[in-house]
């Protein structure tokens, strides 16, 4: 944990997977394509489903529990969502010692086990809308594997909501696509492209899928969340049909949404550097870490005493302090491991700062060093943090505009993506053969039609094709 | 939801079922022996979550998270685990369309996986304590399931420590089983027996199984939680050595320890009645349901006025208020909801009550009534939810006192047994001999040795074998 990891400019694959181990975040599984989330990488996963749960509680959300195992003949009923999943599935064949009449899936997605439930909760109008949440494991059985970023089991939350309209289920989610747009840029302080899905990208079974596109350390995109507009396809796949106001019956409007742990891998690319993890403050598990410096014992209690005249004001101001007191190791080796370890703000105490009445902060992101009396530490923390915050998130965007190509000409955008440069712009003419030429000629796919792209002027062309423009479109390579 | 249940003098078990699902806890799903845990049901589950997350924080313990498939060879290695478990497992032996070299078995408990990387994470005993909880799913084969109390996937958590000696894990094994004791007495209301199990009734893999074992309303017992220490039984199936501080290699001694959601089960049997549920108020979702009554817009905008100068102080004092304004059902409908789903207190406010400033509240337990003040409405909710809490717990004691026999008669004991009269304390031989010739006569099992049990006194004789007792145990039919 004291050494160094790969730098990023001499193999970023290797940077992230060495930050993953070496700050304690996760770790390799004897089950091929499974990882274990270690405490610490874990912690950041409870910050963020804390944030989330309580916007989506905010806007009228419940959790819920549904089976993970699926009767395989239920995710055969909707025909492009089988297609989509089928071939990734775990299958159970046996249990109990015995072998089953019809095999279960593990669960890929719980659309097909929720909508046989929802077809017996449902009868009238006034039984909608209804808003249900769930927190999961699932499992999409992946050939190659990444710590967090692609794993065959995988922590989540699937929204999965019924409307009486085709329109209240867009707006539904919309809004839940905005509510992952704030949980990026305001908590992870990532900023992201929100817009839709080309058709050969949306989710298997969906009307339009929306999504928040993230820019990655290496320029890379990620995809970090995406909401879904299922229209009627699941309803009438299970018969979920309603008594509408007029005492007509008709089927149900849907949607789903979804974030994963993969957003503890976009936080490690969005903001880790060459010394490791850099936390956003609104999510860090500890925002200050205070380092108390002693040589013998009367040091220690003296130094110990400064250390909680820090601490407790700052708990008292909802300041997550965590005190590193441990003496098997030494100073120097716990400043490298929080380093490793993204927390925001070291508070550094010896007997001289005692003596001085003062405390030295050092500051993760830029590694800025300034001596503080006690008191100032105890009401400027606070202000600090919440400049840390923004801080993270200006450089971010700025990273994202310094590496995006705004272009209509081919060779330019063929020449970007192959020198890793980052997004780019382009108009599209809308159609699957375009998207698959990129794709063939530059591993780049379409990460979204963006919500507020530039408009098409008259007249305008594909730059691949030559055919007149619908839409100007983001391609990037992606993770 | 308005018709009511099943009378528990009537039939119990249906009494049961029909509250969880009238009161909208949980549904069966199509997968055989898996449910459904409905949002009221889940957020009972989420009451109980929090509460113990934080009290395993309090005692220095992080969560993590492992994979749920296994390697079938994993479970085999400890030979008493996988006698005990392997026959209730579901094996997965197809994974993204091929056949999986190995079968994988979905966790019915995680010492096992959990084993396997603490292999890798522990070296030294400064890496002792390892201190950590998952909260997970799970999965036992089950052929006669019910609702919360046995179901073939269920939700739980489980804590797996590591130490450095075998009376460190025990200290660890019983702090646990504290931890569960003081969740069921001073949160669920529910006194517990606590104790150590019999060797036919402890872990497979343990060497001590402590447990709390709970009184439900038709006197049968349920085992709520146990704690177990696992001696070095995991640590030589895995070859986990730490070297001591005198440099030498040893095994690590290790627990674990959980419970499920089994928990609302028993919330819902120790305190229900046949009118419903009847939660209590630390772990009720909804503390107190405001009920406003009108029949007018008029009516409507005063009344609603009044129910706002109530919620709003009631929720400063941290008091869960939820205002049911649905437009769609009558005043009566939302009573018997609310009753049926154990919100300790109703609030009732119409136009009348306006007038006099006051409202009427109503107690779900007693069902009392009484019209106070509004602005005595705001100042006494929170005693009377403690005063509710502390009833609903000396209710439950009493109960099970009263459904106790002590005996050193066998004959006595049978007929006690036979009758569904409750727990019977006796002494007892400490063999497997009559504890198996007492199950085969009467059904009941021995729940516990109490820690708290009587003293054994010289020539005190077994009654049902005859030979010297050599400590006091309580027999109980259980779930």
């Amino acid at each position: 944990m004291s050494k160094g990891v790969t730098k990023q400019s001499e193999n970023y694959s290797r940077w992230y997977t060495d930050v993953v181990q070496k700050a304690e975040l996760a770790d390799y599984s004897p089950v091929k394509g499974c990882m274990v989330i270690r405490p610490y990488g874990y912690s950041i996963w409870e910050s963020l489903q804390q944030t989330l749960d309580r916007m989506f509680k905010d806007t009228g959300h419940q959790n819920a529990y549904f089976p993970m195992f699926i009767p395989q003949s239920y995710l055969e009923k909707e025909a492009e969502h089988v297609e989509g999943f089928a071939p990734e599935t775990a299958v159970v064949t046996h249990g109990g010692g015995k072998e089953l009449d019809e095999p279960l899936v593990v669960r890929p997605t719980s659309e097909t086990i929720i909508w046989s439930m929802y077809q017996k909760w449902i009868g009238s109008y006034r039984d909608l809308p209804l808003l249900i949440n769930q927190w999961a494991n699932v499992v999409r059985w992946e050939m190659r594997t990444r710590l967090f970023l692609r794993t065959t089991e995988f922590l989540w939350q699937e929204g999965h909501t019924a409307h009486a309209t085709f329109d209240e289920a867009e707006e539904e989610a919309r809004r839940m696509l905005e509510v992952y747009r704030t949980m990026a840029e305001e908590y992870m302080a990532i900023p992201v492209l929100t817009g839709i899905k080309s058709e050969s990208e949306k989710f298997a079974g969906a009307v339009h899928t929306y999504t928040i596109e993230a820019m990655m350390g290496d320029k890379k995109a990620l995809q970090s969340g995406t909401s879904h507009n299922l229209g009627q396809n699941f309803a009438k796949a299970f018969d979920v049909q309603f008594q509408n106001e007029n005492n007509e019956l008709e089927y149900v409007y849907a949607t789903s949404w979804g974030v994963s742990t993969r957003l503890v891998g976009a936080l490690i690319m969005a903001h880790g550097d060459d010394q490791g993890l850099v936390l956003p403050p609104k999510l860090a598990p500890h925002q200050a870490v205070i380092v108390p410096i002693w040589r013998n014992d009367d040091q220690k209690a003296e130094v110990m005493e400064a250390v909680d005249n820090i601490a407790s004001p700052l708990r008292e101001k909802d300041v997550r302090v965590h005190v590193d007191d441990r003496e098997t190791v030494t100073p120097g080796f716990k400043f490298n491991d929080w380093e490793m370890k993204g927390v925001p703000l070291r508070i550094e105490i010896g007997p001289r700062d005692v003596e001085n009445d003062q405390a030295v902060l050092v500051r993760r992101l830029t590694r800025e060093k300034a001596t503080l009396s006690m008191d100032e530490v105890t009401s400027t923390v606070p202000d600090i943090l919440e400049d840390i915050q923004q801080t993270m998130f200006d450089r971010a965007l700025k990273f994202r505009e310094d590496n995006t190509l705004t272009t209509t000409d081919y060779d330019e955008l063929r020449e970007f993506i192959d020198n890793d440069s980052g997004f780019v712009l382009a108009p599209w003419d809308g159609t699957g053969e375009t998207e698959e030429k990129v794709k063939d000629d530059t591993r780049a796919t379409i990460r979204c039609i963006p919500f507020d792209g530039p408009e098409v002027e008259d007249g305008a062309e594909d730059p691949v094709s030559g055919k007149p423009a619908k839409h100007w479109v983001y391609y990037s390579r992606a993770y």
